[in-house]
């Protein structure tokens, strides 16, 4: 499915880095530049279909790395948590017609801002949640987010904590995490961390921390401007097991105001230049 | 110095929460309202004497909680690297003078971003400032900053990343940490952390957590507006041993837009409602 001969073969576009595409026009464009892969945003997918997403990733002739995403469990009573489960049952579903090699969970805070009770209950919906993913061969990934983020959008927010999140829930390959540069590069212990996520890990995600940042949500940048190891990570995922796709997804309005194809050949550059191995 | 009986006695203003007032201007004013103490700035300082800053302080009856700040010990060349040395010296003489109970350390990264080569020369800083403060009787406190802060500011981000690092550089009434809530408060292993730095903490400082954050560098709460369990972390801090002031420390442009004397009033009362031991 992917041409692993080819330099960009690893590398996958994560939807939301050039929001101008639909889906289909952004397989078509992938497939054009030599990419291997997508990853797929679930209201984009909803815009064209199921049937002409599955259709268009399968004629682009591309492997899908992650399905953007589940999780969110908090909710204010229990009908809003069931709400939320069922929502996320039905993100396994839609990940398993396209193949997608996981489905991505940001777990979300309550909306009471309780930290422990939200914590707990992220256990607990996860491990639900991995018995429907597990029937349907669908992996799930959890990513933790930067800790800027705790307070609205994710309490999961290091790679041992993940970690420990994805062993308590299911076996390696149903459950594990993702690796996200720009969440983890600041961690004190991430290379360590990075190893003993090893057999667990199930993406890899890379854009960079800009200096200064210029927006907390849609300020990151592509790969080489910011200050991230981004090929030294790379490779301590690569030693602690990790060969599938390489996604970048970068939140930023001015790579979002540049003309789609002119986007997608900055992206292929950087990573050829920053994140995968240098030609010798 | 403090009364401690009175409700007040454990509060400290971080001279930054209320930057309209001169150092004079700030201790009197914190005086008449019951403060225990104060905690200036070194620019604060500099900009009345230290002479008459100690004068102020003495007069106002206040303890000086710390001196804000040491640190920042990175630089382009090792002439850059031995000015910020020397600045860090003068830095523990005005605490000695001033006799603060401790010099507050915010360690800054490299201007070239390297993470590991910064992490390195923080921890031969702080050793090399120890044997100064010691000569001098100032205690050094690290403070690890938000891991949003990491490129630009401090590449110290854990609770126990400071810690190894203070425990390195000598002992516990020497060089310790602040824990500050803003900066901690999303740490998975907080309340384990608090306990394993007993007899290491040599500040506390609170402040809340705004969703949404309004700016990441002046959009910090007042205790209350935002999602902190204060209450419950300063407990964890007693419970590990500290008996020191309580520094309120918020940078925020709305506070700093009121009146000067009823943003002390917010502050001070805040405290009561949301840090110290409710009345029975």
């Amino acid at each position: 499915m992917t041409g692993d001969s080819n330099a960009l073969g690893r590398l996958s576009l994560n939807q939301a880095t050039i929001p101008a595409w639909t889906l289909p026009e952004a397989a078509a464009a992938c497939a054009r530049a030599g990419l291997g892969w997508i990853a797929p945003w679930r209201d984009r997918v909803a815009e064209v279909g199921l049937g002409a997403s599955i259709r268009a990733i399968r004629d682009a002739g591309l492997g899908v790395s992650s399905l953007c995403r589940g999780g969110g469990f908090g909710a204010a009573d229990e009908a809003g948590r069931t709400d939320r489960m069922d929502d996320n049952r039905r993100a396994v579903e839609e990940a398993a017609e396209l193949g997608a090699a996981c489905l991505v969970l940001v777990c979300g805070p309550e909306p009471d801002h309780s930290l422990s009770a939200a914590r707990g209950y992220v256990a607990e919906a996860v491990a639900r949640l991995a018995e429907h993913a597990a029937s349907h061969g669908v992996a799930l990934a959890v990513e933790p987010l930067h800790p800027m983020y705790c307070a609205d959008r994710s309490v999961i927010v290091t790679l041992d904590q993940a970690l420990a999140l994805a062993t308590s829930a299911g076996p390696g390959e149903r459950v594990g995490v993702v690796v996200d540069a720009y969440h983890v590069w600041w961690d004190p212990q991430l290379y360590e961390r990075v190893a003993a996520c090893k057999g667990r890990i199930l993406g890899f995600h890379v854009s960079d921390w800009l200096v200064p940042t210029p927006d907390m949500l849609n300020g990151r940048g592509l790969a080489g401007d910011g200050v991230i190891e981004l090929r030294r990570l790379r490779q301590a995922v690569d030693r602690a097991g990790y060969a599938g796709p390489i996604e970048v997804e970068i939140f930023n309005k001015e790579l979002w105001a540049l003309p789609a194809a002119e986007a997608l050949s900055l992206v292929a550059a950087r990573y050829l230049a920053h994140v995968a191995d240098q030609e010798v």
